[in-house]
């Protein structure tokens, strides 16, 4: 069975070497010392390794039930969710004034990707609560807050997001879900949700769905959609748990992967419902809820890259297989451990070195996160938006892809259940489709959030980059870095250019090639963070520091990929200057 | 539920337009007319739709169950196998002095393809017997062969390949089953086999296992295995199936796909066998199966990509979600289909551009291996084997890589199991493990094949190439395809000449690269398919050809790949020319 071990030294390194939290200016983070964080991070690992990780395949195996309208979760999933609600875990970055702990959003990113990793079924339970409280935290009025955040920080009540339907996914605008106001000011629900995650269960005493629908007589479209707070069980005033509303569980799905996780079709059926923020402004508060979750999802990608990667090392170095080319390697043995052949060597560092950039990313976006709500910073704000769909879109491609680079090292095991490698491989899967399928990802990054501001941010991150190169690049060590990220990102400039040359009478010419800019903007992102990550560990060596095997692996780790990641934005830039015409030409007859 | 059409237009276009069959000199070949090739493949299509395609997804529902020593195929196997038995596809391109149809290889391989992309599992039990026949037709006695070919044929016997033990896949010499040699010139085989697939089932009357095992005393290592013949129920003199066999089946495992085939442990107890080919000897005979079977293997992934890219075309044009960046097309309908979007149309294309090439290059294959064997053409086989690993890893990795773009399509449809798009990409995924795992292949390429025959094999390809280039390139249209395939071949090129430099003083410099060229390979082989059927096609317009939407597609299709696939050469020749100290240096403990 595989295993997985919580990567706190990574951690650790990130925030204290490369991001210095401490000296950051965000408020909070002067008090992330690193015996505190340290300790944070070893208690949520133990969670993850001891707690989450042995349910992992267990959920996969054993999935969800629907009986009677009852959906049965995997046998321990209850006990193992008491435990992180125990611990306090749910709530870690919280709002204290509704009972959380008041901890940065950096904090909660890292424990997520921990526990993610160990067991994304499981985690999604809590993430989706994560997100429904954060909408009603953002958009409810006093009275919602004070009735629902405390018992969903704590995961007593757990939360939903319901927005698609059998015939829209994107493209809410189609969606059929009523609302139909009451003259006490409620609403009734009626309509049918599905791909709704951890939508039934029973390991909470109630279920606050956050619903979209439509207002009958509002706008068409998109611009008619509202958001509703629909709890499975009514609220009573004193805020017990009362009646059961108007929604039942109608079936769990069968799915490639994430089967500890119950996916239901949730049938509406005049369910009391509470308008939450502004009627017909639905997606603004969704979006609280969405830009989180898409920032969770790249998360996930990374999580499952990370686990799988680990157990393929341990494959790696304990299977026997071949002699080395170069000699043998293990002359006691009856032959070498894979891990001496240049291409599982190939293999593995490209995992390694996706992980631990992305790694970086996430948590420089979890801090810009931090930045923007703690200090206002509007340009922090636009920075993160601006990479939101990057962390979303690439990290799940590249990290689903890293599951099956993985899965490959085990050979023919990969492939049997047994050795649960698959399951990391299917699980991965759905990050890369749900809170908007990679390409819509790609759609966002080009079609909005390159000219949002007037292009300022996407000014502001080649800024950042050209400054970083500018600082680094005669500094004894740094070329294999700075070298190869000026080139990517002088690429992606490029790419940039032509969409501005050719977007502008032709949007087609920009978004035949939105993909393939995702990818480059991401290969970007992950070389400035080997950058700094390089230029830490130049640092720490210099100054004497301790575990040199850790800071000279760091720099191997980067300069491969530099020289073997980066070169992708060449590729990508010669397939956007391809230009529309070759994408769409065809009828679509002709396919 | 998923469909599968039989691509019969594409595949007598590269028969009769691009390969020009009839005029090859190829022995047999002048009888492959358009008539007699079109009913064929009309007549293969109807199976492979109405019969394989319907029980695609029983098979994987349902999967083999081995009850008290019975494996218990899927509901409709049986009847399925009688169907394919009685029409005589399996035998198709076997010897008719054994009773098989006598047909090229290339017929075998196009029905083979039609019958794995409508249903891989199924096609499995008929593909591993046919590999098994064709070992003993190579490397066996005319006793031997008179006793089992013509019942294998047929497929009233199927056959298996056992190479893998628990503790050795790859490394075949780890090896521990033995073969004990008896008075009358059998051999008593003790040992257990894991991952044999189609190892046991009750849809034939017999199971004729090759196996590889070491007759004690025997050499060392892989030199000293030999391969035997052990049916699963002993034959009789009279050709009679007689007594029970010591060969059971001890587990049958459970995978991430290909359900509907028994992958089974075979536990050999003393079994009776024959030699079959000479003692110590046994790879040399196995590969006969292996090279077969890897040509097979890439044929599935390209299946696969073709079956999962039809129904993502079925769901684009059917599937209404958003509206046209340039302009509504759909104005009837609430929104326009998913086609309209151009990030769509890139994935559809990825995926089109892929398949047509990816034929067109195995057809091309299965020709050069018609060439060897039937004019007894040497460098044809010198040829085909340096692009066997080609076929194998390329077109299975992109093979994969299509069926995951394709059920992207279907957004959170592709992840549910009730679609059938997960199955495609579950079942595609053994294709780049099982007979040599894809880093194998790469490996052999670059290790054995690169320098075969004192390299002059992949010399003849880049000069098979460059006269292409040569003969075209002045040709009105075909710069859209020789421009591209020159910068292709000369990355290539500059990557076989970094090998020779560099991996003589140290062979990592190659094998850390042997992944990235595999793939340059294969970028290089269909760009060089793609020219042909440029070529074809641009004639075919010229002449008036009568079906003038079906030519313009083509070359529509081609200049996709040219512009937005082959630019990966770049990428690959920048990873390789990075040498081998990036994915050498980092010792085994920090990984």
């Amino acid at each position: 069975m595989p295993s997985y071990t919580a990567p706190t030294k990574d951690m650790s390194f990130l925030l204290h070497e490369v991001l210095k939290v401490e000296d950051s200016g965000i408020p909070g983070y002067e008090e992330l010392a690193p015996d505190f964080t340290g300790a944070v991070l070893e208690e949520a690992g133990k969670i993850a390794s001891q707690v989450l990780a042995p349910l992992n395949v267990v959920g996969d195996k054993e999935g969800c039930k629907l009986e009677n309208g009852v959906v049965r979760v995997p046998t321990g999933f209850q006990d193992a969710f008491n435990q992180v609600r125990d611990g306090g875990w749910t709530g870690i970055d919280c709002d204290p004034e509704y009972g959380g702990q008041g901890m940065p959003n950096i904090i909660g990113t890292m424990v997520g990707e921990m526990f993610s990793g160990a067991n994304q079924s499981f985690t999604m339970y809590q993430g989706l609560t994560h997100g429904a409280q954060s909408a009603i935290h953002v958009h409810g009025t006093d009275e919602q807050k004070a009735k629902f955040l405390p018992k969903m920080i704590t995961c007593e009540w757990t939360g939903t997001m319901n927005l698609t339907e059998s015939h829209c996914g994107t493209d809410l605008g189609l969606m059929r879900t009523k609302a139909v106001p009451q003259d006490d000011g409620s609403y009734k629900i009626t309509g049918e949700k599905i791909f709704i995650s951890a939508g039934e269960h029973e390991m909470s005493d109630n279920i606050i769905h956050l619903v979209l629908a439509k207002i009958p007589g509002g706008p068409e479209g998109i611009k008619g959609v509202s958001l509703f707070i629909v709890p499975k069980f009514k609220v009573n005033d004193d805020g017990s748990v009362g009646a059961a509303n108007g929604v039942t569980c109608g079936n769990i799905e069968e799915k490639m992967g994430i089967h500890g996780n119950s996916t239901c079709v949730m049938v509406y059926n005049e369910a009391e419902g509470y308008l939450l923020g502004e009627m017909h402004k639905g997606m603004r508060a969704m979006f609280t809820m969405m830009n989180e979750a898409r920032l969770g999802v790249g998360m996930q990608g990374l999580a499952q890259a990370e686990v799988a990667y680990q157990n393929a090392v341990i494959y790696a170095k304990d299977r026997l297989q071949g002699r080395a080319v170069t000699g043998v390697e293990n002359p006691d043995g009856p032959a070498d451990p894979l891990i001496v052949h240049p291409d599982i060597r190939r293999s593995l560092l490209d995992q390694k070195s996706f992980v631990e950039g992305a790694r970086a990313f996430l948590l420089w976006g979890a801090a810009l996160i931090d930045q923007a709500h703690l200090n206002n910073d509007k340009d922090a704000d636009g920075l993160v938006s601006l990479m939101t769909p990057v962390i979303k879109g690439f990290m799940t491609d590249k990290g689903y892809d890293m599951t099956v680079q993985a899965q490959q090292i085990y050979g023919g095991h990969g492939y049997i259940e047994e050795w649960g490698m698959s399951q990391f491989t299917r699980d991965a899967r759905i990050t890369m489709i749900y809170e908007g399928a990679n390409g819509v990802q790609a759609l966002d990054l080009v079609g909005r959030k390159l000219s949002s501001g007037g292009g300022k941010y996407v000014m502001a991150f080649f800024d950042l980059v050209k400054d970083f190169i500018k600082e680094n690049k005669d500094v004894d060590g740094m070329q294999d870095f700075t070298d190869p990220l000026k080139q990517a990102s002088k690429d992606l400039q490029a790419a940039g250019m032509f969409f501005m040359q050719n977007g502008m009478k032709n949007p087609n010419e920009a978004l035949a090639g939105s993909y393939d800019f995702m990818h480059m903007f991401g290969h970007v992102c992950l070389g400035l963070m080997w950058g700094r990550m390089a230029k830490a560990s130049l640092e720490a060596l210099k100054n004497g520091a301790g575990d040199t095997a850790f800071y000279e692996t760091k720099l191997k780790t980067g300069r491969y990929y530099m020289a073997r990641q980066l070169p992708a934005t060449g590729m990508h830039l010669a397939r956007i200057q391809s230009g529309a015409d070759v994408v769409m030409g065809l009828d679509a007859d002709n396919f």
